[in-house]
């Protein structure tokens, strides 16, 4: 199988070739931090390395695919990957019933598409909230217009969540997003970086940028999100550079 | 309220006086790591350093509460403090019924003391194993001698479990790890270090050396342990300074 990703749906793909005894390639950018190209190639996976956008990895990996047969995994804008990534809503429910309010990163939508679509399906008067950084708030933005809006990669690539970088949402997301998710909000670089540096310090966890987004939404722009009595934020993603962690905790 | 401590109960002292709203004063060795010193005056306590020795800290908290009539709240060697220890022995067994192991860190004893009285009298048959570092392995020592073993400060100071540099267990805690300790087995410093490396990278856990004892001994000495199908290593602590968590994961 083959799939493209700036890190951590790779290490899941690579995950899973290795439980079925089958081989992952993983088409990667070349500025995807280390730690996430160590861990995906620790799992077994053979890494491809292609520039920063988006859709470089992907005409990589489909000119992969035809060459040698590979079937593809897409990381966010397939149906079966948001039905996967609706397990984690799944898992909110089941720990939390009574939670009124859950907020999701959005890179490509699939974790909120497959989150909100569970949740809202169970449960429709919880309040679902996409968060982003405030340079990479493509989603916020084609929330607002009710089309896709795509955004200079230049400026997608400014912010240090990596995972987020995405210039635009998937088309299948998007329609998932407008249907499910009740807004958009933005954070700031520093708050993400404080909420790294909370996060590691309180609840003990170790979390990267891009994990730290819905936290910071939290901790940050409280008075912009509905009232709520038990709330959930989703930590996507903990590979982060060592030397960033230290960093955050000064 | 006073306490003595390196760093840990010094906290909770510090976070049960605010909540009570009265006055914490903390007797911390002058070596206790700045994150601990922080976090501790961050809760609003007043903080005396003093030399390293553990008797060094007692004697001038016991001299400032004859002076100020301050309460003295003990870091282990006390039965209310071990009962209220006992309650993390409570939480395991409510959380994962079917336990029929536990490692637990051993400084003064205080934690194992309790969560071993907790578990061996709702669940006799699970077994309670202390964790130590090997350098300050004084509670191994004394449990197979039969009788309180003291170690020499220089060579309990030199492990990096910093919270485990007691020289030898307390006479009340002491016989409750008689009673109801299976056994106590040492970790290495290269193991301490290894240990905090892959809790900060699997399951995203910030933990201090002396936090990663008893994982260290699951993962790297599980031939010595006995054999169990429901395991708990207790995570004791997470307060490490921020540029030895980055050092452990190169």
């Amino acid at each position: 199988m083959i799939t493209y990703s700036s890190g951590n749906h790779a290490q899941g793909v690579a995950y899973a070739a290795r439980a079925l005894g089958t081989k992952a390639v993983i088409v990667m950018p070349r500025n995807a931090p280390a730690i996430k190209r160590e861990a995906t190639a620790a799992l077994g996976a053979e890494i491809v390395l292609v520039g920063p956008s988006g859709i470089e990895r992907q005409i990589k990996a489909e000119e992969l695919a035809a060459e040698h047969g590979y079937v593809i995994v897409p990381p966010y804008d397939d149906e079966k990957i948001i039905a996967g990534q609706g397990t984690a809503g799944l898992e909110i429910l089941e720990d939390l019933p009574a939670v009124d309010l859950v907020l999701v990163p959005i890179g490509g939508g699939g974790l909120i598409s497959g989150i909100s679509t569970a949740i809202k399906s169970s449960k429709p008067n919880t309040t679902v909230i996409g968060v982003e950084p405030e340079v990479a708030g493509d989603a916020q933005a084609s929330f607002r217009a009710g089309e896709i809006v795509k955004f200079p990669p230049e400026q997608v690539l400014s912010t240090i969540a990596d995972g987020l970088r995405s210039q635009y949402v998937g088309t299948i997301t998007f329609e998932h997003i407008r249907r499910y998710v009740d807004d958009v909000v933005t954070v700031t670089e520093e708050e993400i970086l404080e909420a790294v540096r909370i996060l590691s310090e309180n609840p003990k966890t170790v979390a990267e940028p891009s994990g730290a987004v819905a936290p910071a939404a939290w901790l940050f722009h409280r008075d912009s999100l509905p009232a709520s009595n038990a709330s959930v934020a989703v930590i996507s993603g903990g590979n982060i550079d060592p030397e960033l962690l230290r960093q955050s905790r000064f």
